[in-house]
């Protein structure tokens, strides 16, 4: 009991939201299970592997496309890691993705008027420029195909900026911050569902005109195309989508800084072109489209009480180090597993360990492992990316899988590498309570808060469309989405070991009772199509 | 009169701090100068060639290190602007300096464990590094003598991490600001006089240890020497301060950003060292050792009535393009100077405009200046950069040189690019009614407050020490302090268009009166050795 005692100091002194006297937490569940968590929470703050782990994976392996050598470095050093943590059922499984493609290395210069090196990241999946493309640039700036009359005839030979430039904008608002009581407060709220019919139409439009446009300059003799990141301060991202191998993008495309972008697009709006060279080595593997996730569980005493589940996606962008999106939040799931073999008790439902892919591209991976274990909708199993993502949730009639009802709870984890401060209920009432009881061991660490709200673009939302109990964490921002977020730079730097810590210890407590606890979270009924909220509305055929 | 309505309406608009309706302030003056206020907001708002000619400096120039060839082709471009726009006595002004270094090219990339372009900036007057270095790393952190010996044999064919690398800090305050009235209002306070004999020791130590340690290094056969950025999010610099030619750095130094320093740091401590190549292409002209600052006058009408005067140190460091430090605020004496020949009436007295130089390594430009034009002190003249910039205040007596009793104001500009809120007095209280009219028909613009404290660092701080009335302007911090200072991110992009007409008209303003004005600012006594605040007090001689 000492033991537990300490532990339980520990993280108070560690993470204490309140610095007045408290009742010890774990100690008032009054069951079985109090033991246990303490051990979790002594292993976990005291005994962590997380960051180290942390540094093998994002120092010394680095960024994780999906379908990517490097992936695959990174798969195999995950698979190692749940090896030697005594994990079973370890595989990956495949499905169809897109190209294999592999960034080498790049770099942008300005030449004339002065000699400068720019920041900047090629595109995903960009062709390769073989060799360096030196070139006056001219601003075009186009985002639609009416755009293009207005510059035929005029590209011919130049590297095309294609952004607005606009002017720099930036936020009064602090960039690095941690959620208020306020703030937790606001979130707990019910969200009405919405209904439209496809959410995502925009998106996908622009990955198809990225390509359309790409085809154009390339038709106009052009010989390179640039965008403008839409971060400021030097931050670069290099997101792309076109990764279906009949539907590339036909020209190099790279990112360059804002600043950089607007120093060109100032001087060649006032005075002679300047002119820029361009190099991006990159190489396919064309016989390779299909991507890999990765399993392992830790299995449980009893077959038939079914199996609860915690995944991150292992893939990344290639900006930086994919740090905060997703690396570090993937070790998190390795440490919860790690932490969990630690008790040397079995749990009753077998925990089972997801690292996705391809949810950069659209959610990919867990639309596969969905489609694969736990239903099926009439969707296009032969579209791309965007093309698969964009519709997914918006087809009916939704059929049960082999593991539709073996599934009792999923937790992801993808909002960064802060703290965890609660859960999302996700509109679903009848799941509050239970979450409430399995978090409140974790109030003195900040993370007892459960909201009734929804959240989105995480591995969970599809399996919430199908009517399963997926539930994403509530984490504090830090400075995700204000720089972090799928930029250069997300390094390990911007993961405060003490919030990685926290959040391991969370996640392992949260499966640990979601697998022994005899109540199962309640489920929605099996979603229908929706009726329309006003069924007078007649939607805008413009609209995206 | 319908013009003067405009131009204040139209000011009114832009800068609005009061939505409410409120007197036309330039025409409550109630004297002839009125209608050239009036003049000067309209030709400063509606007409101005500021950004325009910022973006010749900025993009099509860049960076202007003091005694480089960049500064020669930035000086050659604003002695030209000065007699587009009719000034006289345009001329450069010498005065000893220190090496002349040119950087031409630079690169950093780790290769082993993987490959990574790294964020760099080579340290100012470092040597080249003839070539690509590739070597493993050492971290051997280093900041005084007495750290030597720990590393002494064990650095050979390193290249050495030599900061520590800390844990990323991260501010939760807003990057981006511009001040209230109650943060305006709390500068205005008498700053009572420090009593530190020599207030910049400990900056003039580490400058002179930066030396000793690439000779340390050196000695042991280290082969490139690399420090960690003072700023996070990629952020880097590169200032250096060894400009002597005769104590030269002897071993290359680089700058790393903390993301990409850290994650080396983490590599070497937790397995094989990283393997990094560094490239640092640059050349020096041993011969040049002088460096220069920029004359040029709008002559007044009465020789016996002195001269006002305004600056901004033309100079820069070499990260990005010199933009808010001090590009854009020295356009802005530039434009001051437009505005005012617009006017097509001549001052009372002569009107001065100075480019400095030298500002960056210890205010070197305006100290050569004083010791010209306005007054000396016994200090040795030979001495180099830091070395005479931190003692030169504390030495007395003080001798008035020739222009002592006739330079009537020095308005100073050096904080960034937000506009002009209002103006430190410098604990002369006596001269705060005059300035407090002066800047009166600008409150509607937000530049009204005086304030009664001192503010430092910038090219006025020595005219102040020698009992003469300089003055810097408060301004709107934006993210000068927070981000963009110094840094490679110092861009035209960091100074908004609206802040820059504002605070060329509020300067053009500012000189226009002060130099038609019958009354003068008022003076202190010339300074004399200071007596200490407290006659008991023992220094630590420790402390730096």
């Amino acid at each position: 009991m000492q033991r537990t005692l300490l532990a339980v100091a520990t993280a108070t002194a560690l993470f204490g939201q309140l610095l007045v006297a408290q009742p010890l937490r774990a100690a008032a569940l009054g069951d079985a299970t109090d033991a246990q968590i303490a051990k979790i929470v002594n292993e976990g703050l005291s005994h962590s592997q997380a960051m180290a782990n942390a540094s093998e994976l994002m120092d010394g392996i680095g960024p994780r496309l999906t379908n990517s050598e490097n992936f695959d470095r990174a798969a195999d050093w995950a698979l190692g890691k749940f090896k030697t943590y005594g994990l079973s059922n370890i595989h990956k499984e495949s499905y169809p993705f897109g190209v294999n493609w592999n960034l080498d290395s790049w770099d942008a210069k300005m030449v004339q008027p002065r000699a400068i090196t720019m920041r900047a990241m090629p595109v995903a999946w960009t062709p390769p420029t073989n060799g360096t493309i030196t070139a006056p640039v001219i601003l075009a700036p186009m985002s639609k195909k009416e755009h293009f009359d207005k510059w035929r005839g005029k590209l011919s030979g130049k590297i095309v900026l294609v952004s607005l430039p606009g002017e720099a904008s930036q936020s009064e608002k602090p960039q690095f911050h941690r959620l208020d009581g306020k703030e937790l407060a606001d979130l707990d709220k019910y969200d009405l569902p919405g209904d439209e019919s496809q959410p995502y139409k925009g998106f996908s439009k622009s990955v198809a005109f990225a390509r359309e446009l790409s085809q154009f300059l390339k038709s106009e003799g052009a010989v390179a195309m640039v965008r403008k990141s839409y971060r400021e301060n030097g931050l670069v991202s290099g997101e792309g989508y076109n990764i279906d191998p009949a539907k590339r993008l036909v020209l190099p495309f790279m990112e360059l800084s804002s600043e950089d972008y607007r120093r060109l697009a100032r001087l060649e709006t006032t005075g002679k072109p300047p002119v820029i060279s361009l190099e991006i080595a990159a190489h396919t593997n064309d016989a390779d489209t299909s991507a890999d996730y990765l399993i392992a569980d830790i299995a449980g005493s009893d077959p038939k009480a079914g199996y609860v589940m915690a995944g991150g996606h292992f893939d990344s962008w290639i900006a930086a180090d994919g740090a905060t999106d997703d690396g570090v939040p993937s070790v998190i799931v390795i440490e919860a597993a790690r932490i969990i073999r630690s008790l040397g008790a079995q749990p009753k439902r077998t925990i089972r360990f997801a690292l996705w892919s391809g949810e950069e591209q659209g959610l990919l991976g867990s639309i596969a492992y969905i489609e694969k274990h736990l239903a099926t909708r009439p969707v296009d199993r032969n579209a791309y990316g965007v093309e698969r993502f964009a519709t997914w949730a918006t087809q009916f009639p939704i059929t049960k899988g082999p593991d539709y009802d073996q599934l009792k709870a999923y937790f992801n984890l993808d909002n960064g590498a802060g703290k965890i401060r609660g859960i999302y209920a996700e509109n679903n009432i009848a799941a509050e309570p239970l979450l409430k009881k399995w978090l409140s061991p974790f109030a003195g660490m900040g993370a007892g808060t459960v909201v009734g709200s929804r959240t989105g673009g995480t591995d969970h939302e599809f399996m919430q469309a199908v009517g399963l109990p997926g539930f994403e964490f509530i984490q504090d921002p830090l400075d995700y989405g204000s720089r972090v977020h799928h930029s250069n730079i997300d390094t390990l730097d911007h993961a405060p070991p003490d919030d990685v810590r926290q959040a391991a210890t969370v996640l392992a407590a949260m499966l640990w009772q979601a697998a022994n606890s005899d109540a199962v979270l309640p489920r929605p009924p099996l979603p229908t199509a929706p009726s329309k909220s006003n069924p007078f509305r007649i939607d805008d055929p413009d609209k995206d």
